[in-house]
């Protein structure tokens, strides 16, 4: 199952040289993550009420450019679970800007509860199969 | 009082005109008020713990532009509590570029405490005489 | 005319106290404002090729706080040209959530051309009645 | 030859989680680089006048979190060419945080010069023996 995640290139988010100033992208992949969650029924509030999620925190992340993008551009992020590990997940992201790719990156993140050892500390849980069959 | 808080202007911080993209300043603000609190001895820890002050709410900022900065310039904040009222103050921000002024900015700000019928809503307190006399 | 330019209040555009952090707010007027010059046929392109406007920078802006926004919330700025001078003009931004209103702001800009004496810099320029019946 | 680039966490790095919201990491790598490059005299103005290197475009960059950060830490970031090759090179950045690694971080660079047939665009150049040595 693939979401597509529509943005819009502003002005405020590119640089001197005219082109998106890299660190958005991550900024864009980490809101492509939250709405693909929300999408699928696992929005915050769910994550933490039926899942005891409180939240998913990253291992990595990582991207690859390929061709710039300038300010007014349209661009579709492509986001997935592309990998399910036992207590970890990658969230891949292909931007798409008109018919060329312009980023390909990923997230890998921890699903995560709360460590009863050490309050306001996580860690890791196996990932239930029901979330996993969301996502298909 | 008067407290200097240094800027350098990145890369990032600049939009395609290769001017500072004008959110810029108020982060700087919000930050320049913080280290002026903490060069006081009012950092968000002794704010909280021996004033009992969650936090300094906004009411208004405000900016006017006077010259544009650019990349690699070298700022400086020149930050003071410029009013007092009985539970608000006013912030007064001038960034330095050289010989010139950049831009004049304040922040209004509520000194406040916790609802105590509203968890998690704070509602407006009077500021002590004690805590005017840090920043005279 | 008022033009409805919609936000959604993500993730990273929270701080710790688990509200917008304001400097957004401006990034978010800065979008509208683009964005109602586009709705009237007055994107970047056109104020240049048209008009001979490279930009409209800023004179002055400010903004009232009513209420704090959260992750999730849906707002909607409600944009517009508030008041017309002879070589600037005031943009005005209501951000509403729900039945209430968060945040009042404004941009004051100037209307400019390339100042024939200084390369790269830029002057004030007459505001045609043209552009100004556009916003009607 | 490794530079340390000193940060300190503002209260707007920082995401409802109360840590720093990822993508800042990279905005800070990117500023590393920055001063790394201008700490061996490799400035922007340097770049492109001595060396005819309009800027350095990404390939890819990559960052592995260790530990999370909070409002208020100073941090140092280690950074250092890590890796040449003949037209990319590859700056690595490791985030301390008093005793320990918060995150590891690493970006892939391109040397490149102005293509002479398409205006704007860039293409790999083969990177100086002399530029290696500054950084040795």
């Amino acid at each position: 199952m693939v979401f597509e995640y529509p943005i819009r290139v502003e002005w405020g988010d590119c640089d001197p040289a005219q082109i998106v100033f890299y660190p958005h992208y991550y900024r864009w992949m980490d809101e492509a993550t939250l709405h693909l969650f929300e999408h699928v029924g696992l929005g915050w509030t769910a994550l933490r009420e039926t899942y005891g999620v409180p939240g998913l925190p990253l291992i990595s992340t990582h991207a690859d450019y390929k061709r710039p993008s300038v300010f007014g551009d349209r661009l579709t992020v492509n986001v997935r679970v592309s990998d399910w590990g036992r207590t970890s997940l990658t969230v891949s992201h292909t931007f798409l800007n008109g018919d060329h790719v312009s980023v390909e990156g990923w997230e890998k993140r921890i699903w995560s509860h709360p460590d009863p050892d050490r309050p306001g500390r996580l860690i890791p849980a196996v990932i239930p199969e029901d979330v996993k069959a969301k996502f298909a």
